[in-house]
């Protein structure tokens, strides 16, 4: 590339717009259904498919653990993986500001090539538009996923007795982002992370999952009341059972925010078979980025969509999903 | 929605987030998959997929003949359909800067799901962002498509002596935005449109179609260049065959644009073989969005990746791909 940074030209749809594509996309991304360049990927399908899409608009798009090019192939593998599906293939839409600078675009798409190698995904297709403004980077992903046999993980499933397990500690994308922004160091990192090897694992191994979600926007709180209204029963959470980084507690604590409602990247809520559920915690903890998973409660088929949080002096209170202003564009 | 416009906090992933969703997205778009309101939406797929993106920032949102809405679900399903897919789902990103009015959003995505209808997609997966700005709009949409047994439509495949067909008028769209941002009269409607009838109809009556491409950004020249290219082929056009309404003829002759680079949202290139051409061109003509179509020129076997242009008087140029600066924001 002969510019330093975006101009509306690179959106033209001619020559720049070309070049753009081959230098930067195309050669980070490369694999036989993307060389094609063609209007749209033809790929190996299945009889059920998982199909899924969130748009990525952190800010700062570079922060401690990560950047937004790891967030969204994360987000959205993670996304296909909460209905049990396999990951395999991601579309890629950028829309970018005039004046994104080259090299941060670099940074990022290499990012993006590098979580999807890591994920076992394809980036098969993808687009590039740019629009006036002061240098943002938006990214949307779209994934598709192949569905096995057999295979039925939904929001809806809970039972009466399930256990509820969460994969590892909350709030440290949430802190992660808010602490770049505030310019603090706090040595908290993202947590943005594919959970292929955790879904695998405990499908591989029999575990009777009902429910899969990633924990993001709106954080647990919000996670847990949206599955409990899903499957019409109670929640049971005990506080002091939901890993917490000290890091991350000392930063709420100063700037009196809940851990509850901060968003992650890559942890999950499973819910579970009662009979399964230590074995689940087991082959949780042993897969990659699930070494602080714990259970954290249970389900209940009284009060329907009732989430009750159980304080560890005794108290007990009513959780609803996160209200008025959360941390805008965490992801 | 008790607001006028969108604010912070629709993007947080709380309360005010999940209004949105409900009382403007889900009430439009729904359909079994999409109320479950999952990560992602589990369907039935097939042995071999077609997949794609493109996201959509067309300025001003609305104009004569359609909007960012009927746009989007165009775009994405004429991409599937490009491949000889048969469109199946739809998922939508929405990016929305601070301000946009709710009115405008409940519009276009009323919109959308109209053209959804039309064109006999489901949209299955949707997110929402919200970032600072200006109150511009941003969509990205994702398709998913089925590809049946046997069907293999692509660039390469262009062979020596098929038949070049366009499927209507050139640079409507182009010329329809242009005069809504120029604020000039000129009774240019776009002619963006979803092209289903039309390849539904070429493939079921057994038309030898080696290519299909639709002729977006860059417009005809720049797709016809790419063809060539992708296939190691030279193309031969007529000037005088390609098909332009007059009044874009006279838009064009006061601005100095050449329509053989504008874009269009509802025309395809069809290559197919020679034999089929002329039951081609009518089966084309008596598909809706059809009327228009026209041979334009042919394939030869000899120097690789040209395209030339024979005009009127007996002349004749090399088309390359749009060089420099096209419209922006045109879709």
């Amino acid at each position: 590339m002969k510019q330093d940074i975006i101009t509306m030209v690179h959106g033209s749809g001619g020559s720049a717009t070309s070049e753009l594509i081959h230098e930067i996309f195309a050669s980070e991304f490369k694999n036989d259904t993307l060389d094609q360049m063609e209007d749209s990927a033809v790929v190996e399908g299945s009889a059920r498919i998982a199909v899924t899409t969130d748009s990525f608009v952190v800010t700062p798009p570079e922060f401690k653990g990560g950047d937004i090019g790891r967030l969204c192939i994360c987000g959205t593998v993670n996304d296909l993986l909460m209905r049990g599906a396999v990951p395999k293939y991601i579309t890629c839409g950028f829309i970018l500001e005039e004046g994104v600078k080259i090299d941060l675009l670099k940074r990022v798409v290499h990012s993006m090539a590098e979580t999807a190698k890591e994920a076992g995904v394809q980036i098969v297709a993808g687009d590039t538009k740019v629009v006036n403004g002061s240098g943002e980077l938006y990214i949307n992903t779209a994934g598709v996923g192949i569905v096995p046999d057999g295979v039925d993980i939904k929001a809806s499933n809970a039972c009466d007795g399930d256990v509820i397990i969460v994969s590892g500690t909350m709030g440290d994308h949430h802190a992660a982002i808010l602490s770049e922004r505030m310019e603090i160091d706090t040595n908290v990192t993202s947590d943005n992370a594919p959970l292929v090897d955790m879904v695998e694992n405990l499908l591989s191994n029999n575990i009777r999952v009902r429910t899969l979600r990633d924990i993001t926007r709106g954080g647990l709180g919000t996670v847990l009341k949206e599955l409990a209204e899903a499957s019409g029963k109670t929640f049971y959470i005990e506080d002091e059972a939901i890993p917490v980084k000290q890091v991350v507690k000392d930063f709420c604590g100063l700037l009196g925010l809940d851990p509850i409602y901060m968003g992650n990247e890559g942890k999950l809520v499973a819910i579970v078979d009662r009979e399964d559920a230590d074995k689940a915690l087991k082959i949780i903890q042993g897969s990659k980025y699930g070494e602080d998973a714990a259970i954290i409660g249970e389900v209940k088929s009284e009060n329907a969509g009732e989430v009750i949080l159980k304080t560890r002096i005794g108290g007990k209170r009513s959780i609803d999903i996160l209200q008025g202003e959360g941390l805008p564009r965490i992801c």
